[in-house]
């Protein structure tokens, strides 16, 4: 959807890589994370102060194949090695479909899945996932278990102008950011992880020394490009090279988006959405709506019980709740797709009447 | 090491990516492999046919970041889902120092390391990985386990026509390669599985998806591009693009190499290397000998027993045997190094004496 940003940007956003560039395993030696490119570190860096949604210092960034990759790495980090049990993980439901999957993927000795963690209760040591704004609803996010002592990985993937107010930088021990998110740029699959505790970062990078031997180079000077160019159209807004702000221009998308979705629903009468309380954003200094990447429609009638399958017979392709660990009534929806297939989807939606 | 070849060709492996291309998550959707880029799976099929070193008819190609991803996507897809016990996974010593830290890693129900290959004699169901040429050792290797019906896998990243002689086209069920030996860019994370078995291919692709949710677009359109070249400048060599085929000159540089090793290890007088008889490589057309990416070197005295830590005291950083599941009187060398690292290494070998 920010497809059209990127070829307004024409040649501000193109790399050029030779056949003899950046062909070794290492990209710095010295760095405890020995395969993150030092311009893309950069390039994190300046990108969070801009934005003013994460505080860098003091934290080791760790890169990776996606923030999927980050999301192992950090329950393979903070998991005990020696425990006879493996470690709980949970997440308040809605949580994103695929921490269960993520998490017992391959039967692990070091952590396995135990579900919401509004009705976790157990008394050992968990890890908690903390997704905000959520995916997928949309909804900022704090600690949910009922106690102290968790181990908490923040996901903050959504954190970003476009979607929701900047209220205050995030300062958790750590949190995982993808390029996916913020510019749109999924086929790169880069992440990064901000970490305070200097050896669960160095165990984050043996894990995806041993999954993957590190994490693309091409991909990493690539995204290092683009973020520098949001950077770049924040800092000279209004300037000859950049008209808008990438966040402007994303938000303003946004905006029409939800305002499009919105009326759809109203016209319907059948369906409902979350409503977000307004918050002041420090990046754009203004009193502003969430805006989610995903759109957790509800089907409100009593005589539809499976929203997904309800929206498939109208040729609307969903992911219903139970994936989410909630009733079928709710259902994911992107609002992330091309121009084209979100019209067409709105189109449909319209049409639908109890 | 190949990076002087890789500058000779100049623009032609150069790629250029402007900001708004591969940006979503897909490459093609028709694909069982759909993070695949159909560009890159033209070119494997090429650069095998090419090579002749691997039919590629009738397989499904799945793409890894790096090879290790995809031996960790094969045991994933190979172990029985719903056995009470791990699946044992073996392979002969000396073995990759890696694989029985992958396969551990985070205490996997599905699958176990289970040592050397050559004394496994538990009656129940295994993987066997058999690596040829053999890392670390370089000799051409076929399954080692005293009886049949093991699932193996073949890691076949050494393969090409610079290490060893190319004797027939691999055959196999599951064959790995890798990017990373033919062409020497380590940094780009690109592999590839050649799979016979639909539902394997289909588990594989799952694993990758769960971990990683896909693989970097920007190196696999990389890997494309020198594959592309290599293939070039076999079917073009001798005119006026292309004066040498890739592997002539990387066969050349390997047996430089060599030949400057075998003269120092012959002059200490304390080391011996293996020994590899030669056979007929169909790619060059020739009888010719193994020049494998690793050298396997042996302390032959009785005064030392730990070699790598022998070496260490010489500044020569080697890889010892006991990590290869072997004695410590054996260390691994990569033969791949910068040529200045090389140069300083032979130097360095050729003082030591008895």
């Amino acid at each position: 959807m920010y497809e059209k940003y990127w070829k307004q940007m024409g040649d501000k956003a193109t790399i050029v890589i030779p056949g003899w560039q950046s062909m070794s395993y290492f990209s710095d030696v010295k760095n405890l994370c020995w395969f993150l490119e030092p311009e893309f570190a950069k390039q994190i860096v300046r990108v969070h102060k801009v934005v003013g949604n994460a505080l860098t210092e003091g934290r080791h960034i760790v890169v990776g194949t996606g923030s999927s990759q980050l999301f192992s790495a950090a329950l393979y980090a903070l998991a005990p090695q020696d425990a006879s049990n493996p470690i709980s993980v949970v997440s308040a439901a809605p949580y994103y479909s695929c921490y269960p999957l993520m998490t017992d993927s391959i039967k692990s000795g070091l952590h396995k899945w135990a579900g919401d963690a509004k009705v976790f209760n157990k008394d050992e040591p968990y890890i908690e996932l903390v997704t905000s704004p959520n995916n997928p609803d949309g909804f900022i996010r704090h600690s949910m278990v009922n106690r102290t002592g968790g181990i908490l990985v923040h996901d903050l993937a959504y954190y970003w102008p476009q979607y929701t107010p900047i209220s205050s930088p995030a300062d958790n021990d750590l949190t995982l950011f993808t390029v996916s998110k913020i510019t749109g740029h999924a086929g790169m699959r880069i992440g990064w992880a901000l970490v305070k505790d200097v050896e669960v970062a160095k165990k984050m990078t043996k894990f995806i020394e041993l999954n993957t031997i590190g994490v693309s180079k091409d991909s990493q000077i690539r995204a290092a490009k683009v973020l520098e160019v949001v950077s770049d159209s924040c800092e000279q807004a209004g300037g000859s090279e950049h008209v808008e702000s990438f966040f402007h221009f994303s938000h303003a998308l946004m905006t029409e988006r939800w305002r499009m979705l919105r009326e759809a629903v109203k016209r319907s009468g059948i369906f409902s959405l979350p409503e977000f309380s307004s918050a002041h954003c420090n990046f754009f200094d203004n009193k502003l709506g969430s805006q989610p990447a995903f759109a957790w429609l509800k089907c409100d009638g009593d005589d539809v019980d499976d929203c997904e399958s309800f929206l498939r017979r109208h040729k609307i392709l969903t992911r219903g709740g139970k994936h989410f660990g909630v009733s079928p009534k709710y259902v994911r929806i992107s609002m992330m797709d091309r121009e084209e297939t979100y019209d067409l989807f709105i189109q449909r939606l319209s049409q639908i009447r109890s």
